[in-house]
């Protein structure tokens, strides 16, 4: 993309309706406009991102063998007052009234409509296991929204539901979620640390939440600091395979990591070397839950097992948060002069600085860079507009490209380009095709895993 | 994709609610499910052909140059006023109130919170032209919707909006989307006729909606039968070239072609040879428009012209019914057997019948034609279910996928399998290599394109 080409309205000043900090750098760099209280519009580099986060999710969903599928964002109130829900749900639930004066709502969640499409079509043990999840726009009607879109109301939500024969079929789901979100996870570059928490209005006694660490989260966190050494990495996973999935989960979860909501102080001093006892805040980006039957069962979503029986099927839900994920990654990896995007997120693979813009070996350089990129199925983003270097550079800064090729006459001179990182400011310099190989090479990887 | 994890609840009989064939279709492929009146839910095989078909209209919207980005469904009341269309609009806008008793409501379409974003961060002639389009839900409050998802009240549309200084420049956005929005329909394997309409709320004087000829269209619509023989084909277009836009733009509307809002009986026996009048009808899956300034002026969406005078924008707005698609390509190609995908759009690139599942050749055939297909980047669907072959034959039938692979212990004796042609129903024996690498040579062009 030429920049000149693209919508980038990045701002100067600090705005200040944010508080904290991924909320002003999205704003500053023009991810983002508030369309109203808690609802935002993703302008084209916000835009971008999100949907890379979708996509790492849709991949690695799939990889763990879910079924894609994709509910509406308006539902009927009938089948939320079937599981009791409507009433209790309160007031963060945006109820609607059709002109046929029918109730409606915007929905939260989506464990009635999952249930209700389940009941209708199986009936027999064998079509399970399945697990089948949709990511699709939520609304929840918070009394305060904040943070841009770390709370927002109208949000973008995966949510994931297993049906399963059995407790114990149920909990190899439960792993194989958490399995599969830690891999997601470090996809995009972040740790998010599974923690014992509440099961809230979802229900059930079984439930983690996944946790980034970062100062301006919401949630107090109490852990043992070994549990941030612990990487899923490349490791092969077997999604299938019910004692590696399980081995997984306990290895992530055998340490002590806690919400304030499940926190046991006197377990925590007990049980954690004094060193390693940490209290700190953490940003939720997902939560996995098994409860059981508690919507089989008033729904009647059964199935006839192998001895002929009519049972309740075993549930789960799993959710990740994939618009507030924008925000977290950045409360994790920014700097004084913006954002520095993990590499399997970032809205283009790197930037490209044309110092002199109309020179004419500049132009032809970052034309042929822009051109060699492209063809190896990259996306660079090339300002190729007549500012100061110092803007140009400072723009790139601000949004966070991980990478930044600079062309100008004086180096072009003696055949090469600068290579910048982002998040470690180093530069090298190399000629501008070595560049376009280092680049490419740097995002290979990420394809293959 | 193994059917035997997939979640496909194919319906034996024909539902009674469904009216026209892609609904019943649709209902007995196991593609989506009423979730309450108008509003459905894409159960795994409906949502593949979506997220194709949302695809195509990505990659040619940015082959266009138009910038893709991403506005909320729930839009705040305000802004509606400021255009004077929140009162205009009537009882299909659905109205919302959210906690704090404000007025929301959820968007039908976006013309006013697009040039909100405008005018906020555009100041300069410079910046223009730009061209900003999302795919996003709407929703409109259809009195009696029906007809599936070509006449819901929640529907998946993209629509792009154009800002230009001039109206000669907004005129060649008008051509440009005219000419892009071709070229998407032809790759999903559709003919869609510009046909000169009528504004309706939108506005403005310009305006073509493209129909698909289909008996159970909606629109009654009368054209010179010679407009069914242009295709755009694989031509080159620059879309920066206005001259070679607007040539485009005049090939296909210059014949006769309306729909019976603007149609001139009197024009049309006089214009049209009596041999080739044709009065049909049609689905509408798009439609574009130049209303200048419409909303600019009332909104202040300006600029300051090179004459440093501040001028209104010029505007258009452009459309692309993605839901309603999945039913106008299932009733411009499907037999008495059920639908028959287009290869642009088609959700699984073919099927892999097993007839005698337990069979060790037959297994071990299956297993590696499925690999070698997933090696190539293709996707296939592997009925590896204990089912009768008539069965299996009638399920793929039903779902449409344009190639199916037979496989059998007799063929493989001799070394072969059977591929079969969904559209002809003609079938050629050849060794599994073989059938792999022309499902390849197939899917091929559609990448290159």
């Amino acid at each position: 993309m030429r920049l000149s080409r693209y919508f980038l309205p990045v701002l100067k000043e600090n705005p200040a309706e944010a508080q904290i900090v991924s909320h002003r750098l999205m704003l500053r760099a023009g991810m983002i406009k508030q369309a109203s209280a808690g609802i935002y519009s993703w302008l084209p580099l916000g835009y971008k991102v999100l949907r890379n986060i979708e996509r790492i999710v849709h991949e690695e969903q799939i990889r763990a063998g879910h079924v894609p599928m994709l509910m509406p964002t308006v539902q009927s109130a009938e089948l939320w007052r079937e599981s009791g829900r409507y009433d209790a749900y309160g007031p963060e639930m945006l109820r609607i009234r059709d002109r046929h004066d029918r109730d409606m709502l915007f929905g939260p969640t989506n464990e009635e409509l999952i249930t209700d499409i389940f009941r209708a079509h199986v009936s027999s043990y064998k079509d399970l296991p399945l697990t089948l999840y949709h990511i699709q726009w939520k609304f929840r009607d918070e009394i305060r929204p904040r943070f841009g879109v770390m709370r927002g109301r109208e949000f973008f939500m995966k949510d994931g539901y297993n049906f399963d024969l059995t407790k114990e079929d149920a909990l190899h789901a439960y792993n194989r979620h958490l399995v599969s979100y830690i891999r997601t996870y470090e996809r995009m570059g972040l740790q998010a640390i599974p923690m014992r928490a509440d099961s809230g209005p979802i229900g059930g006694d079984d439930t983690h939440e996944f946790l980034v660490l970062a100062d301006t989260g919401e949630s107090e966190v109490f852990y043992d600091s070994a549990v941030t050494d612990i990487r899923l990495g490349n490791r092969e996973i077997n999604y299938d395979d019910v004692g590696q999935c399980r081995a997984v989960m306990e290895e992530f979860t055998a340490l002590y990591a806690r919400t304030d909501e499940t926190h046991d102080e006197a377990r925590f001093v007990e049980q954690v070397p004094a060193e390693r006892q940490r209290r700190a805040r953490g940003i939720e980006v997902g939560q996995i839950f098994y409860f059981g039957t508690k919507y089989s069962e008033p729904m009647g979503a059964t199935v006839q097992g192998p001895d002929g029986k009519s049972v309740p099927v075993h549930m789960g839900s799993h959710g990740i948060g994939v618009s507030r994920l924008v925000g977290a990654i950045i409360e994790a990896s920014h700097d004084d002069n913006g954002i520095i995007w993990p590499e399997g997120v970032t809205p283009f693979h790197c930037g490209i600085v044309n110092l002199k813009q109309g020179d004419e070996a500049a132009d032809a350089a970052c034309d042929g860079i822009y051109a060699a990129l492209t063809a190896l199925g990259l996306d660079p983003l090339y300002d190729d507009r007549k500012e100061r270097a110092g803007g140009k550079f400072a723009t790139m800064d601000l949004i966070g490209l991980p990478w930044r090729i600079t062309v100008g006459p004086r180096g072009l001179k003696n055949g090469v380009v600068e290579l910048t990182s982002r998040r470690s400011g180093e530069s090298e310099e190399l000629p501008p095709e070595a560049a376009v190989q280092k680049i490419a090479a740097i995002y290979a990887p990420d394809t293959g895993v």
